[in-house]
């Protein structure tokens, strides 16, 4: 098998049929009753609330990867919950990521890491590449690809596209994100057309030299799905580039909406569902078998896209 | 004392008159040789690498801040090189924070965090406000202030803004970044000027409500001391907003170039270096006296910062 990023993950999506990511974002109060009356103290017999709140989230996580990782290719991890929680959380956060992988899963990084020179290059040697210490090389973080903000520039991007290569790792850059007020500046117009658009070829080129056999290349952009108009002229525009698309569901992008981020292959896009899929248990009475609800939601999704891709012409299974 | 952000800032700077930031970035392969040999496996004793290296910063960072405490206002960490380190770099990064905390200095967590709605809620409540465990209010990082990416838009920023109100935090948005790459994208022309110029405008936009006695509100700005031509067009627009202005020294800017950032009150900028303090060591024989070569060089950087404002005319103390 091909160690490029871009041919791992499609491999995956056609193995299982299913461009969908389940989006690992275990927002603490949002965690089944269960879980929550098991480790919240003193029940726990801890005293530090935060190992407390990290050992329910990974056992949450656990029980989803378990119950979808035969369905999804891949689960993305948003760090801003892990985070959250301090460093035990952080702890959660690669265990969690470790996990997934065995199961056989792509992880993705929700970081939307970005800075310049060094300390980019430590932000890549920690999710992607590996840590110097102490003369001895190390993994830290167990990811195949994370999201980058690349407001910054080229330097913002340069350190992470060698270990995506070095690696056979990925990122996936923001170029249109799916909130409202995305508009005030990545809708902006410019001499070289809008920022989101400008964004977009800055993508397709920084991802040239990456392409393995599937014609994909392994640097991704992130692409919302509540901009359907946006995502289709970017998709013209960077044919060869994944497409990361949050917004479905919860956020109101529909499965038409994401229609127009796929390629006519029937491939090049990879939609997210966070809470929708997770926290679907919300929706019935039986809390404890919250994983059992994950599944269900997340093979409604799958059958969902695929109708919208039939829908188009491009379904290809 | 005032609680905004701003005015807390501004009176440290007065007290010390210094209007410079000690950058803990403690990459771990530029520690001394002393540090090192000390923590190091197997000499340390640990199984665990990531444990041996997290401690050996920690030893570090307490000994540069108890170095400089009493000349600098603030200092600022980069996550990025306590990240590289796990979990237990993560534990490093927060108990630095606490530390310099209780040194009575300024506090500044350099994540570049963005994200939206309830992600950037979490982010926000990480850094800056409070998390919800198990239904108690918990502060997790100790930190006056963060830098945040705005890419994404109002959504990136709101809740952020919501916490520098309630707890008296602030928060430095980037603006024009220092590397040379920066130009590519920010440097583009927009049907509302440069974008660095149209983020500038925003961040006094979202600034505004937040004004402290000091006349400066606790939303700022990064804005890079190899760019003064910008700096000096940004700080025109931009009179009630602090800059946090990194790129002196060890990235080619001078004191002249940052003179451009201050206002005509001799206020309003807060200028990192990061290397050219920490690590000053390495231009002398005795690594040993690090923390030693550490003040010196930052009370240099004091007088460099003097001069050259006393140059402008706007030197206050």
């Amino acid at each position: 098998m091909s160690n490029n990023f871009a041919d791992r993950l499609i491999t995956l999506i056609e193995e299982k049929k299913n461009p969908s990511v389940v989006g690992l974002d275990p927002a603490i109060e949002s965690l089944p009753a269960s879980i929550i009356e098991k480790y919240k103290l003193p029940a726990h017999g801890k005293e530090n609330i935060f190992q407390a709140a990290a050992e329910a989230v990974l056992e949450f996580n656990k029980a989803i990867i378990d119950s979808v990782c035969d369905i999804v290719p891949a689960v993305k991890l948003q760090a801003a919950y892990y985070e959250e929680l301090g460093a035990e959380g952080i702890a959660a956060f690669k265990e969690t990521a470790s996990y997934a992988k065995a199961k056989g899963i792509i992880t993705i990084g929700d970081v939307k890491r970005n800075d310049i020179g060094n300390t980019c290059k430590a932000y890549s040697n920690a999710y992607l590449g590996k840590a110097e210490i102490f003369g001895t090389k190390v993994q830290v973080f167990d990811f195949d690809a994370v999201t980058i903000n690349s407001y910054l520039g080229r330097e913002g991007v340069e350190p992470f596209l060698e270990d995506c290569s070095a690696y056979g790792k990925g990122v996936f850059i923001l170029v249109k994100t799916s909130n409202p007020g995305s508009e005030e500046f990545q809708g902006l117009t410019t001499d070289k057309g809008k920022n989101y658009f400008v964004m977009g070829q800055l993508v397709a080129e920084w991802g040239r030299g990456l392409k393995g056999k599937s014609g994909y290349n392994c640097i991704g952009a992130v692409v919302g799905a509540t901009y359907p108009q946006e995502a289709a002229i970017l998709r013209q525009s960077m044919r060869e580039t994944l497409f990361l698309v949050p917004g479905y569901g919860a956020q109101g992008g529909s499965a038409d909406d994401i229609a127009d981020c796929f390629n006519a292959d029937g491939l090049g896009a990879l939609v997210n569902s966070s809470r929708g899929i997770i926290f679907a248990y919300k929706k019935h009475k039986d809390e404890k078998n919250y994983s059992r609800y994950a599944r269900e939601a997340s093979l409604v999704m799958k059958e969902d896209i695929s109708k919208a891709l039939i829908k188009k012409g491009i379904y290809r299974w």
